[in-house]
């Protein structure tokens, strides 16, 4: 085989997934009057919800067998048992124990459970990367709640 | 002015907007099982959501005063109050009349409530033209609710 | 359940699915030199490809039990089967029969051969709509070669 | 080759362009204050401007020898010429002919002398369809103004 | 409230806007024939225009009372007052300051003049930030001139 | 001049181009079936094919007389020469030397060679940036396979 591709620098493969998800955005640390003018419309009491674009980067050196940074089946199969499972189709607030206790399901609350899920199951199970020679490292995750607002982490 | 203009036909502008609702697909002719097996993960009790796209097609000669179609004021006007002001931030099930009788907030369902207000609207309140001069026909309404899922009407 | 829905005109469900081809442009009825000037660099001996994405539109009444025009799981089946395990991964002048006789791969004749890949199947087998109370019609069949070439039947 | 695809229904294709362009909306037919509340902040003495997307729909029969419904070589020449040679890097007012005698450069006006400039080129000069076995007729012109703004004709 | 977001790194924000302005390329310190060969129908003397997408990017602590990075009515004030109101629906090279002597209003340079402005009224005036616990770092300016063309800064 | 521009840090281009091409992924460290197992659809013998988005970046300073950062023209000339030429319309594994030997034209390798393309050219032919006062350097190239697959290196 070619060795050209010796001594490269890690590569960064993002993969990106969607779900479906509805929220109220309500603070038990604000008054009502502050919770209104803090969320506006976003904390009607039947709440609302959204398609949000999940990015999940991943970097690492790439395979010399496979030409692959990690096998596409590993990390899908990662972010469905750790995220999808848990977001998509669901309402976060009686839905996901991470919002059951107060934590308002701002995306900025939402990318940092997501990371933390993820990170959380990454390597501790080895199963996650049966057919990856070497896992990946966790480069970042970027939500996209609509096409206007935009997190990472 | 310029008569080159003259004896044109009609033509469509099409105006975009978003709204974000959460709903939940239940119907009360269904049995729990048939409920769950038609509506899959958008059955869950507590709802999901979506950013919708909806898209107002509307004909018309063109005023040749000032070029337009339609006044946008107008037509935005009429959107925000019929159709905006209704869905957006909203959970169709529990906030919208249309669906606390037990019609399913499918998008088909949605779709269809949608062009009714808008109709229903369109020429009765002479307000709402007030800066058009000849008061456009709705051609057409379209709503995406997902990248995957589009509906006309 | 409220009869405002009753008597309302049929609505158009358009589903978007996407496939990865390659493809060879050259024509057994052209000369070499005909078939270079006419393809351009789409006549590469050993060809190119692209991310398709095809729309399928269906239209029908809205079913008043389920509030839908069609299951979209019956319509998935039906063109998972029918299309995308045709054309999915595969180079169309090697492995799809439509185009083993000589009938160039473009995508005019890709719309079209798709087009009756899905009508021949639509009613024919009625386990097509196992979910779907009254089957819908096929409306029209959308596909992007490119973000710049479109086609529609 | 085979005769499988004969007798088939004409199909359309559509083909994506796009120019960037200024105008300003200001109409010799209205006092300067009903400029103002007509056109808004498009009434800017100095003017703005757009990316413009036009999209070009023609239809007609495959022609059996290429499976080409019109060359695209002919099509993008024939729209470089008649429209974007007038109107990509232009300033409407000041440069475009159509404009210079007071009717105003919405898109609504802007839709119709594209259709009118693509009518009188299409057919007269038979140059235009050098590749091209049958010419195909013009099924119709869309261009997106903005994301949010879109016209047919 | 749970604790489990406590001592998370900082998480940035990407807010998207949009606005329209027209511009001439064109340099007091080139020839005439050097404007002409370096901006092409960029120095048309009349200029033509675009649909700039502007994104800001903020980084920060999240707040545990609302669970956000930033309070988006301080962020779209700023933003507004800062940027919109001098570019939207404005011709740079005759209604911005910044261009009127003799800088040219290249996409470069704007996402320069952008990020000055911005950076000037960040901090330096504490009602920008009225509904924010700590004011976010600006992260970043990213700008789309069209779908081709971005800059960062 | 106005010298308001001076001594501001360096900016970042980004200018997206697009090609379409066709590939298979077979490696032959790997036996029949774990090609399968790893490459699954995308080992199919024939091949299948995408459009690929590539998005090359650069950075510098802005160069006060012409404020850019680099010459579009020479920049795309450059890209064209060393990755379009070779790439575009093309079979990876048939038409470029790079995988010719083996290498999996995956596309995190053709990241790696489009990288090497670049950088091998970048400077070495100063007659690659006739146009561009101070060459800029690559800041970064990145490469979409698809919608949901992303490589940055």
């Amino acid at each position: 085989m070619s060795t050209r591709m010796v001594g490269k620098p890690s590569l960064t493969l993002t993969r990106r997934y969607r779900f479906s998800s509805s929220h109220r955005l309500h603070s038990p640390a604000l008054s009502l009057d502050e919770n209104q003018s803090t969320y506006g419309r976003c904390n009607n009491p039947y709440g609302h919800g959204h398609n949000y674009v999940l990015e999940v980067s991943v970097s690492g050196p790439v395979d010399p067998n496979t030409g692959r940074v990690a096998a596409l089946e590993d990390l899908d199969n990662l972010v469905r048992a750790s995220v999808l499972a848990v977001y998509d189709g669901k309402d976060m607030n009686a839905d996901i124990d991470s919002f059951l206790g107060g934590v308002v399901p701002t995306t900025e609350n939402v990318a940092q459970d997501i990371r933390q899920r993820l990170s959380t199951h990454w390597i501790a199970d080895e199963r996650n990367w049966a057919h990856t020679a070497v896992p990946p490292s966790l480069a970042g995750v970027r939500i996209y709640e609509t096409r206007k607002n935009i997190f990472d982490i």
